[in-house]
C-alpha cells in the first residue's frame, strides 16, 4: 500500500491519518469480563478517493492475535465520512456521520447504517465509533449493540503515531 | 500476515488458497464498456479460524490502481464457506455456500446473504461468486444484480499461484 501516487483530494480532510499508530486498549462488554490489549492501525492510500485501513489487536506486546479488522474510509461529500469495514468474525460494518477538522487534528462521530452477519456471526445489531485526532494522538471509542444487550460501551484506545519506515 | 503460528484446522479446507497469486481477468455488465484487467490475491492467516484476503487489480502491469477489496474467508462448518467483504466503493458482501475438495484443489460457489451499501455507493442488490482451485491456477467468476440488472455476469480471471518469497 506504499504510496507512488499524489493523494486523492477527496480524502485530504483524512491525511492526518495516514501511517501507522500504535497503542494500548481497554474493552468491557455486560456479558464478558473486562479485558486489555494492545493495538496496531494502518492507513494507506493509492491516489484513489479512500484510505485503506487494517487494524490489528493481541492480548500482550508478544501475545497472539485477538481482534483484526480491515476496510476503507470514505469521504462522499465535505465534512462527511463514510466506513466499509469487513470482520474475521463474520460481520460487516457501514458507519456514516460527521468528519470535522479541528486545529490540530480531526473528530469522527460515526453510526452504523448496515450490519452485515454470516450465519455464524454473534448478533451484532448495530454500532457507534468515535475517532480523534490529534496531533500525534489518535484515539477511539467503540459502542455496540449485540447479542440482546442495548448500544453499550465496549471499547477505548489510545494509540500514538509511529516514525514512518522505509 | 506473514505466520508463525500453525493454521487453525477450522480454515485447513481453505489452505491451498494460502499465499498470492496473479493473472488477468476481464469484465462486463450492460451498462460499461468491456474490459481487461491484471489482478494480485493474497490470501494470509495468523492461526485463527479464518484466512485474510486482499484483492487488488490493475487495468495494465503498469497502470495505476483499479478495483480493490479485502475481508476474511471462514469454514463455519465442513462443506461450508462465508466471505466477509469490504469494498472501496461503499460495499459490504457477506456469502456464503459450498466449499467442495477435489483431488487438486477446491471449488466454492457462493451467494450474497447480506449487501451493505453506505449513501453514496451504487446499488448493488445481489452477487454470486464462484472460485476454483485445480494445482497453482486459481479460476473466478463474479455475477452481481445492480443498478437496475437483474443478476448479470461481470468478472472472470484466472490466476496463477507465485513462488513463496522470503
Amino acid at each position: 500500500m506504499a504510496a507512488d501516487a499524489p493523494l486523492h483530494p477527496d480524502v485530504s480532510p483524512l491525511a492526518t491519518l495516514l501511517g501507522t499508530w500504535q497503542g494500548r486498549g481497554a474493552g468491557e462488554y455486560p456479558t464478558i469480563s473486562p479485558f486489555g490489549y494492545v493495538e496496531s492501525i494502518t492507513f494507506g492510500h493509492v491516489g484513489k478517493p479512500f484510505l485503506a485501513y487494517q487494524q490489528r489487536t493481541r492480548g500482550t506486546d508478544d501475545g497472539p492475535p485477538m481482534h483484526a479488522e480491515s476496510g476503507y474510509w470514505r469521504v462522499p461529500s465535505p465534512g462527511r465520512a463514510e466506513l466499509v469495514l469487513a470482520h474475521p468474525t463474520g460481520v460487516t460494518e457501514i458507519l456514516e456521520g460527521e468528519l470535522v477538522a479541528t486545529a490540530t487534528g480531526l473528530l469522527l462521530d460515526l453510526r452504523s447504517t448496515s450490519i452485515g452477519l454470516t450465519s455464524s456471526a454473534k448478533d451484532v445489531t448495530a454500532t457507534q465509533r468515535t475517532f480523534g485526532v490529534d496531533g500525534d494522538t489518535l484515539q477511539y471509542t467503540f459502542r455496540m449493540a449485540a447479542v440482546g444487550e442495548p448500544m453499550t460501551h465496549h471499547l477505548e484506545a489510545t494509540l500514538h503515531r509511529t516514525p514512518a519506515s522505509g
